[in-house]
């Protein structure tokens, strides 16, 4: 009975369910989901398929082309890519952005690095969709840091070394060194993972230093963990600051004991490649 | 010349590469691979290959049938299974096993849950293969923490509310309440993320309140992250322990002001079929 009340069964209508405008089947999706640390293979079976299926695929400047190659081949690519300093273009717009394509009914795929909820700002995504109405769904990726541990072969909780493992970012959101706690960041067995704390390093570390963590704490530089360009420098939190010096690709700190567990074969073959 | 010294090229025979006979064709090797939380589309495109290409999988009682289903016919699979206070096989045990069937030159999968080197015990068996000179490498995995925090869309860092986030096991090595350090988890601006604390809730919650924290903190359990029986319940610290009670699968505890921003529509569904 056609100019009836919406049915779910009518092509070309907005269909509406128990009032649920954005599950609508021509209502779109936006879909934040975790890229991991860089290597295509760890990606997500999740996050392939979804790449795949996606009308749009907005993602920031540092994913890796190969990773942008799985997108399907009408899939549109925007780079909202920001780094440091050099914002591209600010969240706000990146969040009306992702809001505005749902509302033309596409599937949106947000590929963030690593996973979308540890340092990605992938709340402040969910809750733009939200505040929106729009249907916004998380998929988890490999984190960098998590990544950095497995591809060093440092474990980052470890019996006897470390029964916690904190993550922190290295990079204030107003710009240079970040306010943490350093007193609960020196404390003994524990691991602290940096991200974003290249440009930082030595500052860093001589407040993990100041409120008590020693000197000669081994700590860990994985620079662009799982790609092909991947560098690792075994130091100590004393020598945090110079190691992190001449680097400039996205690099992960591992902080603490077990960071000397780290393969040293590895790091010494890499060491004197980079030398080369 | 047949007699000569060992070739690469001969067949049957130990082969010989610079004195390292880990890397030799013939020589077994062990992959220690994040399974990711359950659900098997959140394994890593590497884990699902490996998966397929393994002569064994040495998996954990609590491993899901439809990730091991995705082995190869004619792979061997061997439960290790342990559960709090009901070893199956002990450590050592493991670690011997993975070293034995990689010296009888098999392709060894050994599957974590979640990530091998968060709460994994995957650096204890990889220092086990270092000692006996097997190769071994470390495939990171969707961390269950990490998950629970992804399938309940509630951030674990999140601008304003948590600069930080710290894993931590509510399970000692030696049973009962873990050591850890309450002070510093009980810093503001944080959020903890508890592995196993199910049975300690009621006691980690005490311990954070009166190192301090807020009674009306937000908490979040989440029972079977990603697996079709997961359950959310969103609480306070103060109801953390009552909350804990009456669940018995592996969980995982968000503590921290990020927990309210759960996904409060989904959470109340869940608490209504939990309570059907």
């Amino acid at each position: 009975m056609p100019g009836k009340s919406p049915s779910p069964t009518r092509a070309g209508r907005l269909v509406v369910l128990g009032g649920d405008v954005s599950r609508s089947a021509r209502a779109g999706v936006v879909w934040l989901v975790g890229a991991g640390p860089g290597d295509p293979d760890l990606l997500t079976v999740k996050a392939l398929r979804l790449l795949g299926s996606a009308d749009v695929v907005v993602h920031d400047r540092l994913t890796p082309q190969p990773i942008l190659d799985l997108a399907g081949p009408n899939a549109r690519l925007i780079d909202v890519g920001k780094r440091k300093a050099r914002h591209t273009l600010p969240q706000d717009d990146i969040n009306a952005l992702l809001v505005g394509l749902a509302r033309e009914g596409l599937t949106v795929i947000r590929l963030k690095g690593g996973d979308p909820f540890v340092f990605g700002r992938g709340g402040e995504e969910l809750q733009a969709c939200r505040d929106a109405g729009v249907e916004c769904h998380v998929v988890p990726g490999v984190s960098a840091g998590i990544a950095a541990g497995a591809m060093a072969g440092a474990p980052l909780t470890h019996r006897g070394l470390a029964q916690a493992v904190t993550f922190v970012t290295g990079h204030a959101a107003t710009g240079g060194e970040p306010q943490l706690d350093w007193i609960s960041l020196a404390r003994p067995n524990q691991t602290v993972v940096v991200y974003m704390g290249l440009s930082t390093a030595a500052s860093i570390a001589a407040r993990l230093i100041g409120a008590g963590r020693e000197p000669s704490t081994p700590a860990l530089v994985v620079e662009q963990a799982s790609l092909p360009d991947e560098r690792r420098i075994l130091t100590t939190l004393a020598g945090l600051g110079s190691a992190a010096e001449g680097l400039d690709g996205p690099a992960i700190l591992i902080i603490g004991e077990v960071a000397a567990l780290a393969d040293t074969a590895t790091v010494v073959a890499q060491a004197i490649r980079r030398r080369a």
